[in-house]
């Protein structure tokens, strides 16, 4: 290989194959459901998080940054700017939803984000603001600047924005060519 | 450049960059909210399609596929065995949500999902089943299976699978560093 090419594979192939193959961890057997579905929410960085809308009832989907602090659990750093947030104080029930597609190991073009070869998940309970003062706010707050670094350059004017959790209720995965399955909540958060 | 360099960067780097620069047509200027939402819709071949859970009043997301065949309404083909189609026959009130994440154009790894520099946008209203035997009906799946030739293996049998569409009420794009905006449907859909 002469310079040129050497060239070319450090400074565009390298960069392109840590995109497409941002999962840090193994791909689990998809049989195993719960340790799939924290695989899935751990590796993931972002999804759509779905409110009511108060006017309209309407469910309103909204793409948010997420870290769960390898608890399972969702964290989020809401605005209140943007309907998400204000749609939730007035009513919690929420859910996020995440396709494996955004991590880039559902096997390249020739696969679909609908075919269950490539997995989805969605976590669906109720969005709450995480506790002032709490040692679970600090460890969120963490997690999703470290994760989300872009978060520092977010405005910090009038106080706009605050950690989020969705406290979980259902979990429904599709992983394999099966009927939709339900995990428990409990099956899904044992560590 | 020798041979083996060539051979990496036809079998490697070349399909990495069509899967990383997936977006056929240049990004519009963000100002420019309609056609930059059209363009992001058109170019995007799946999102998150929100419905209301009969049972809890919960909104439930799910990732789904779809195709707008140049139109700006997207498309689906739901099955009757997925949460979605049933939920939306009881109560069509729907919203599609799409992130720029997913077409590759949003600066790559520096760039946050969550910052208004990676566009995304909600498309809310009803969703509703294409009439049978319609002109739309015919266009609607061809373009659905040429977008997606993966439903080409989706299960046949007992017909549990149509084309549904989401008739647009209300439009919500964010591209830029400024309070969201709300378009009009009717500026969305001119063409």
């Amino acid at each position: 290989m002469n310079s040129s090419s050497v060239l070319i594979v450090v400074f565009v192939l390298l960069p392109a194959t840590v995109v497409l193959m941002s999962a840090v961890n193994p791909r689990p057997d998809p049989k195993e459901a719960a340790p799939f579905a924290r695989w899935l929410v751990t590796e993931a960085s972002w999804g759509v998080l779905s409110t009511l809308d108060p006017g309209s009832g309407s469910p309103f989907g909204n793409v948010m940054s997420f870290d769960d602090g390898g608890t399972g659990v969702p964290y989020f750093y809401l605005s209140s700017l943007d309907p998400t947030r204000p749609f939730a104080e007035k009513d919690p029930r929420s859910s996020l939803t995440v396709s494996e597609q955004e991590i880039g190991t559902c096997g390249g073009q020739s696969d679909d984000p609908q075919s269950p070869a490539c997995a989805k998940i969605t976590l669906s309970g109720e969005l709450r603001r995480v506790p002032e003062g709490s040692t679970e706010l600090a460890m969120a707050t963490q997690s999703l600047f470290n994760r989300h670094p872009k978060f520092n350059g977010f405005p910090k004017m009038n106080k706009t924005f605050d950690v989020f959790k969705l406290e979980l209720q259902e979990v429904f995965l599709v992983n394999l060519f099966a009927p939709p399955r339900n995990l428990t909540v409990e099956d899904y958060l044992r560590p």
